[in-house]
């Protein structure tokens, strides 16, 4: 099982867009608690006491993500896909505000066009896409990573969506997974970021019309990066913009405005 | 003489606030044509002929930065300070999609905190700061970058205003020059940092109460890093989010919605 | 007090040179067990139970660096200085075969120019330098980086060696620290590096005419790197070079030549 | 055509192993005058008169890599297989010093296992491979990158040995290419590094047994990688260690030996 870092549990949330489960009976059957609940679950799975998860959606007030629900939040995990213009802007000045302030987030699949990852990176985060029930098979490239941790080199997904490059990100700090398609596509399918005190993964497994948040390795990937994300700072703070004099390393002012200088 | 790559001249175009010029005497003393235009023959110096250089600033129509201009500048430049928040929305975004879509940006200085360069890093951007004239000691750290050729290890700028870490940016791609200053703080002082099909360079030292423009390394970094950003792409086009077919590398298709895929 | 991912103790082994401690009395005076022992205690500080730790030096038989005793030990601290030279070649090819394998690996200060992370960096390490008891001000650039947890940002040595730039390393994977020295020069004080499925840790304080690592800050840095430099990988297993047959990603074959491919 | 920085042609020198080509007859149909002509034909092919390219291969004395030879040239470009063990280890220490002082090194395919890219990487430098005729698509990751201008996204390699991950190199500073095999397996294909003050592109496509080295596209990358090699400093000087007394930065002197600091 792999451990954290603290000593209370991990507070986890993981929110779900919870669109495709309503509307498609192939999505049901695949998830009929929908696809956050199972995602949830994985986390369970493998950090066990460590964590306390919950989950939230879409249709929740204030999408379950108001200052309260956030502030008590360790890691946020974030999956969406059909609906990402429906996500007020608000919640993700929000979302994006305690990312910076050190709440860790784990976007997953056709969550890299969320608007909150779209703001996070600066990027477009497009990419090649196809839905034709090719393999996956994910390669570690960074064999020491904590995120890479209890799963086979390679692991095989049997079927998913086609995700290729290029994939207009920032380069990744550290790149954890190669994915390639039996199309010949290649992509980079884990990635880390850090944003402000932020730590964000990006796994890109995990379509709607597959059973890919059921296979074994997916659900160890998403524990580990839930685990990986968390912040050890003690204290959840905006990075500020402050004065020091000379000599005092340690007592920042408040900028006065940029005449006053 | 810094070459650039390709026949024609580079269109650069340099974008100053020119508030403080008008605002403050000292400002207009050291800067009589306003900081752009300083920026502007600096980079006219060191690259001559190969470039055609243009200033805008935010009080003309649109801030000079039209789609017209966009699309046939090669290299902007940008030096805002005091009226970040007059800057329009909808420029920011245009301009942001002119450089994803390839057109080199190098921000300067206080340039840190404008809308353009905060969209882009997806952070803060904050750092701390102080204004009682401290030397600033610029020292490469990555010898054979183009941006540090042509610059003694270290240089030396005698009076500048205090910039120092925690910079809240991502990870730069590549750090050039990392500066200390008189009160003992340090600075990642040259940045470089790729968005889509474009390339950033962001340069601290600049600040409207000292002559910094004037300072002859200073000029040859901001030259070095207009002939840098431009882009070796044959075409501006936006990354796109398109369907690729099996064995069809080449002919994407458009979206057609999240739901119908 | 850090935590170690692992249930058993961590095995933990501190190499000294050991030689200016015996020839040089300020040195005798302010480590008279050897700086071994006091970097080896700065790590049980903070490590508690979660460490097993013992030292070597250069005088013991094969340097104290048997292959029994490398097959044993988690991570590695190194400390040398004037004797770089007298390290056997046979011993470095050791450490750099279990580094590569899985050991992590802590290089303190004057260590940039043992044979073992010259080896293992591929450049010359060198650097600029001045022993004039400048006051060092280290600061952390990456605030979410588990080796930079638990210190003042930034935290103050009042007298050290200079370590200036450039200093001729690759760029880390991760940059940690940067410092400031009176005299006004920079350096990349706290980098990491992963080579093989080792990790690998470079702090500079520390030098034998200063009571470094008596210092808080810097006895946390060095107990947080050792923390982080463990390898997460179950098995200490060299890098191969094997021949894997189509359709069968898990079971290669020995090389057997390059004229036989 | 891809422009060169300097006035003068740029000196390139391909060094071959020159052994298949002697003793099999499919690599003597292929490559008549030997893998390394064909390369500096593709190169000349690129960078015409901006170049002056020569050759040199193992069986000539001190394998070409003479000194006099190494301190004229610009950009060494490697292909080695079979007889890796054959070079000199003195001559692997002369091409090591001169790409710390500033020249250029290509390396291509099975290069990859040669003494001096090793000696430089400081890893093992494995990987798993395969010579089955796969087809490799090579994949752009870093589309404004010198080294990827001029061919398609993607380009594809009809036959090729496979090389798969996990390859055991250091990260790579900027990551150029990514390639995919019919059999599944990804590759981290063109890599960029630093080493002192040299630059190193690593570039896998080209076997022996197929003809890699007359397909457009790879002798435009591998062009492409000599052009961004080159150096831009404008002496070879190693990088050293030296002491720079308080206030003066610029006249270090020479190290005069651990203990007397």
């Amino acid at each position: 099982m792999t451990q954290t870092h603290s000593s209370r549990p991990l507070s986890v949330l993981v929110w779900g867009e919870n669109r495709h489960e309503q509307l498609e009976q192939n999505v049901a059957d695949l998830y009929p608690d929908g696809m956050h609940t199972t995602i949830r679950e994985a986390i369970e799975e493998h950090l066990g006491q460590a964590v306390s998860a919950e989950t939230a959606t879409l249709d929740d007030p204030e999408h379950g993500l108001t200052e309260e629900v956030l502030a008590r939040t360790d890691v946020l995990v974030w999956w969406g896909h059909a609906a990402h213009e429906e996500v007020s802007d608000d919640v993700v000045d929000r979302v994006h505000r305690h990312v910076l302030a050190g709440m860790g987030l784990v976007v997953l699949h056709s969550g890299h066009w969320s608007k909150i990852f779209v703001k996070l990176m600066g990027t477009s985060c497009t990419l090649r896409w196809r839905a034709e029930q090719d393999r996956e098979v994910v390669w570690t490239v960074n064999p020491t990573h904590p995120i890479a941790q209890g799963v086979p080199h390679p692991f095989i997904i049997p079927q998913q969506e086609m995700y290729g490059e290029y994939f207009d990100i920032p380069v990744p700090e550290e790149l954890v997974f190669i994915s390639t398609f039996s199309g010949g596509e290649a992509f980079r399918s884990g990635c880390t970021f850090r944003r402000g005190f932020g730590k964000i993964f990006f796994f890109s497994p995990g379509d709607q019309d597959y059973p890919v948040y059921h296979h074994k390795d997916v659900r160890r990937v998403v524990a580990n990066g839930v685990a990986w994300a968390q912040t050890l700072r003690p204290e959840r703070t905006d990075p500020q913009l402050l004065r020091y004099e000379t000599d005092d390393f340690y007592n920042g002012h408040d900028y006065q405005g940029a005449m006053e200088n």
